[in-house]
């Protein structure tokens, strides 16, 4: 049973997992699984994972069976469980309460892929289209406050398993990282009556120095102040605050642009492991004036490490408009 | 030349340092120092690194010369330089000066030590004595706002040169995660009148559940909201904002703290990776009643990755009171 620890001085929320020390190579340890054993993501090793909880599917074949194109499946080390009853522990100095939320696995591929950019626009379509239908069916539930989606990929960047896949984490409240975006973007609104994104969009398509990609729909480029090398941020030029609510349109021109901006990336830092997540609004607001959904694809070339844990600040050795023009000309 | 950057949005500062990216082993290239190349911190080898800043001098030789026990060099890649002249380029929207600071390696042996755990107490305290002698010179340079001592050990936490060596970097502001815990420190003090580290010390002595080792002067516990797995803070008993007052009856007593926690760290799970650094008030306030100076460990054996940089939030697979009960135990 996981549960949620507030640290008392700066109110920092850490989950605390024990069971998922069991994961395979977790703590250093080398990947216990022998190389001969079967990946648990690969079409027709369905049995080797929790049920599923969604699939596309392009043909109509059963649950748990081959046939999908992309698969949902409960994290078999979950950091946080939907059923757990809410209960909290507060002696008004050390605060905890149960691990209620939800983390589920997003399998991107039927086959044995290990590169997200390897996947055609279709298949990575599919894929933006399993991430909207996972955040929209999260989205309605009220026990859950903020939904993030993330991607570790390679194990630099701290996936455990190589077979490609991003990972949903529902939490019960607003996480720090997404809280001082929201306050950020609300006080320029404020000050300004625009949205912050909106203005860094055309101010990036203005200058042109930290553009990766203009398509009709998406820009990609690398933002004024990086925390890593190579950081690369894909935003609608439309003003959207939910990802979810994307249409039926936007995805197909959401998997492109990803999928033109991973080529780059892989083709210019040959298949770095790289981390990425989606910022959209919470769960409990609507529409918003202030914020704008976006990715951040975040290359680990270098690590965060003392000076950065210490501080709460970045070095980065790359700027952001070199960074930019090696992705440009990455294609050519 | 590098420059501060701020992020619009969040206000996060990053430290754009492209001339950082000529460090060996810089952005995932392995080190390319052959193994036959000298190490620049080994004992004759002074010439390697740039003029040094300061030495503690067993002996009374010569600067830049052997017969060293610490030595404090100019970082060779650094990411601030002291002599920057101070300007500042804002269009109200983006922000950025220039990176005038100070960046500076500890080396903490004149011998080819790869563990801060192998020396003895005597050249651990001389280690301290060090950190104290550098962070209370660069104190009293009106530019800097805040001091960073801090350390990564091994390849998996970022250190670049196995020699054994740490870094301190002086900033012209306080950084976001030395602010944090400011305003939550007096917050508590404005509510309840105590110094909340104070508190915290009493608990966890009283408690024990979390407490690693109760010295004379410092206790080593496990934090009850730790974002690493075996994150563990040391700190002085007696109430002490600043690090760098500490009296030279702390130094050796801290020293014997330290290696009693590394030592417990090392054996229980064989020499990890980590980062340290120590917390003290930033160097404009004098003594304050609400700061507390402590010094924070975290083993690296898994790392932070998408949901920690999405969220700001962490995920650890180990309590701190099974943590503890293992360090606790390490040394019978």
């Amino acid at each position: 049973m996981s549960e949620f620890r507030k640290d008392p001085i700066t109110g920092r929320q850490v989950i605390v997992a024990p069971h998922r020390a069991q994961r395979p190579r977790e703590l250093g340890v080398t990947n216990n699984r022998s190389p001969a054993a079967p990946c648990p993501f690969c079409a027709g090793n369905e049995a080797l994972t929790p049920p599923e909880i969604w699939a596309m599917r392009k043909a109509p074949t059963q649950p748990n069976n081959p046939r999908w194109s992309v698969r949902v499946v409960p994290n078999k080390y979950p950091a946080l469980i939907q059923s757990n009853p809410w209960s909290r522990n507060s002696d008004s100095f050390y605060d905890s309460q149960n691990g209620v939320g939800a983390h589920e696995v997003i399998v991107e591929s039927p086959d044995h892929v290990t590169s997200l950019s390897a996947l055609g626009v279709e298949q990575l379509t599919d894929v933006m289209g399993a991430y909207h239908q996972r955040m929209g069916a999260l989205r309605s539930d009220p026990d859950f406050r903020y939904l993030l989606l993330y991607k570790n990929q390679g194990d630099r960047a701290g996936a455990t398993l190589e077979h490609i896949h991003s990972q949903l984490i529902a939490l019960p409240f607003v996480p720090a990282e997404a809280a001082s975006e929201l306050s950020g973007a609300d006080t320029h609104y404020k000050l300004t009556g625009r949205c912050i994104y909106c203005e860094i969009i055309e101010r990036e398509r203005r200058e042109g120095t930290r553009l990766v990609l203009d398509h009709e729909m998406f820009i990609a480029f690398c933002p004024y102040a990086p925390r890593f090398a190579y950081e690369t941020w894909l935003i609608p030029k439309i003003h959207a605050a939910i990802f979810e609510e994307s249409t039926q349109r936007d995805l197909p021109a959401f998997g492109r642009a990803l999928h033109d901006t991973l080529a780059r990336i892989d083709k210019a830092l040959d298949d770095p492991p790289f981390n990425y997540f989606i910022h959209s609004l919470p769960t409990a607001l609507t529409a918003s004036p202030h914020y704008h959904w976006h990715l951040e694809i975040l290359p680990q070339l270098s690590r965060a490490a003392g000076f950065e844990l210490g501080s709460g600040a970045y070095i980065n050795s790359v700027a952001p408009e070199d960074a930019a023009r090696l992705l440009r000309d990455a294609l050519l």
